[in-house]
């Protein structure tokens, strides 16, 4: 049985502590719980003398929570240009709620009759088709939970100093197209024409009624608002996939069509905008992805990179699926770097920035996917840095 | 390789069709989709020549899904009294939005602020302790997918004549109270405080700032705007244990403390509610779930109950979530019984309506769970039968 002794330095303890009870739930009891005088009652809100708030159709989150909102970055006089990122740290498990979904668009969200819509396949196929989106639905559904990840992501983590960013500003900033190929071998393996997420019709931000969507793949290519795909001999060399998102690289020469994410990881809580309430337990927790196949460990650090301790990872760990990490972690007070490290089913372990940038370059701007780094304070400050 | 020839009565097609392309991609193109001229371009709609409209923090469904909303059964003058049903026939995947999560309140939404809140365990137990959501908040925690039912769901189909309702109007209607025993042994394998639902902050209506979570048992167990558990020798026998919430038998005993859902499945789509557009190639979809374990098995008929065809399950397959089956069919526009059957990993079979009320008569008011039946007319309309 696991006891509370830390497994790496400053602090970290066995991801199993808590598992089997006793020694860990001692701990954490004795560390951040509040005794009651046996018998004490609880004392009578406001809330509960008078009748609460009627049924609505569809339910919003409670007012107290108005903060945990998508931060929009836009270029000035552009309402609807640029990208709105997720509070990454004010959520948790492995579902993004659709109201808090990244989105990025050029201009702007579409107010697209789903009736008037029309689907077109042509190109090289025998006979081109088009579909209604009743016509559409009529064919076989799949669902499965997926991660979709800008491209962009993170590209901030290129620049020379730490920009003092959170987890949910680092998240998007793409800058997407709407014409992209598409291997035709991705085409017929994994990709499907979303109609829904999260269990009801795709929100139009995310590409009402119809985006395409594609596994593992940088977001931008999953086309929001779907209206055609052509099958051509090969790529059509799009905007996109020539000025845009190619990578820049030491030799002067581009990557181009890097299509999967490869693996990441970033630790949500704690982060930057949330603030540690003082020495005692804490669990670090994150998510971790790869757009390569199903994440096999992640690996958290407290004092920047020298001594690592293995993370819980929450089951069930789906290929391509955002994967929640933790670890438990006692925190002395003292001054802290909290780092995670994901490792992919291929074998591929998430590189440090510096390894990264080594070889890649810092211009490359897209693909990000180094250790992201928060500084802990001892006043329970949460910070970006680079270490 | 499967072929297009029914596996079962009435146009049931065999569940792999659609996995490897050919004959059944090819059967359902000539059946649902239209021809275009070869290329010929799509109509440029208003949509894409004005600037769509700005970010918003937080998202919400397309304006053309304004009746994808909860329905409210409220007895007269208590407006927050009663229950509001998820529309299920208008969903599909396994994760319902927290928007349209079934509720069951009798004294409304009450407006709790979180950082009043306090939660408190006591009794037999060594120290009583009181959790602020901060201090709670800092225990490790997990994630898991499951699904909560009302124990009262489906009352409806225990009385005489099949009632003209859809699947959402047959989703909850429960008599839920505030207090109840939960077998410790029960607190201690899966029960979780539920902090968050879907990534986001539990919503008010389903129990914020947190709500017990009880896998597989029954709804109003898993009591919301959680505010304390008391550590007691036995069960208390509270009025919601006692005259509800127990099931009145043949001979006039009543079952009590009957926690888990039975295995349990219903044909979400086509549903009461929504129209067959003409006769040809339709996915017959659906939900299972059992409080008991996995789904292993759903069978799905199109003639009543004499012949059933086995349905595809969405991977992955969780221990008591909602699993979804599907089912290709070719429609011949003739009258048309939809029934599906669900089998779970205790062996246990969904019985039929006529089986469940034989073994316990029609007055149990809890927890049934026959196999419901839609009737397809030949004009496309579904309607509620018994069959």
């Amino acid at each position: 049985m696991p006891d509370d002794q830390p497994v790496a330095a400053n602090g970290l303890l066995d991801r199993r502590l808590f598992l089997q009870g006793g020694a860990g739930t001692a701990l954490a009891l004795s560390g951040i719980s509040s005794s009651a005088a046996d018998g004490e009652e609880l004392r009578v809100e406001p809330w509960m003398k008078l009748p609460g708030s009627p049924f609505v159709g569809y339910g919003q989150p409670s007012r107290f929570e108005d903060k945990v909102v998508r931060v929009a970055a836009n270029p000035p006089n552009a309402p609807g240009t640029g990208a709105a990122r997720t509070p990454l740290h004010r959520l948790n498990g492995t579902i993004t709620p659709n109201g808090l979904h990244f989105e990025r668009s050029h201009s702007g969200i579409p107010d697209i009759d789903p009736d008037a819509h029309r689907f077109l396949i042509h190109g090289l196929i025998k006979r081109p088709l088009v579909f209604t989106l009743e016509t559409l639905s009529r064919y076989p559904v799949e669902s499965r939970i997926a991660f979709i990840e800008c491209g962009g992501n993170g590209n901030q983590l290129y620049q020379k100093d730490a920009a003092p960013l959170n987890v949910q500003a680092l998240q998007g900033a793409d800058a997407a197209g709407m014409s992209r190929s598409v291997p035709l071998a991705k085409a017929m393996d994994d990709a499907l024409i979303a109609l829904y997420q999260n269990g009801e019709r795709i929100r139009p931000s995310n590409g009402y009624p119809m985006r395409l969507l594609l596994p593992g793949y940088e977001g931008n290519m999953q086309v929001k608002w779907l209206r055609r795909i052509k099958v051509t001999e090969g790529p059509t060399m799009t905007k996109d996939e020539t000025s845009k998102y190619t990578m820049l690289l030491l030799d002067g020469k581009s990557l181009q069509f890097v299509f999967p994410i490869e693996a990441k990881s970033v630790i949500t809580q704690p982060s930057p905008g949330l603030v540690m309430n003082g020495p005692g337990l804490y669990e670090i927790s994150g998510i971790a992805w790869s757009g390569y196949g199903k994440i096999t460990k992640v690996e958290v650090s407290a004092d920047g990179g020298k001594t690592w301790a293995p993370a819980a990872l929450q089951q069930p760990v789906l290929s391509m699926a955002l994967t929640r990490f933790r670890v438990p972690w006692q925190w002395s007070g003292g001054p802290a770097i909290l780092q995670s490290r994901a490792t992919d089913g291929s074998g591929y372990v998430q590189p440090t920035r510096a390894e990264l940038i080594a070889r890649r370059g810092a211009k490359a701007f897209y693909h990000f996917n180094g250790v992201t780094s928060w500084g802990v304070t001892e006043i329970g400050e949460v910070k970006h840095v680079y270490a």
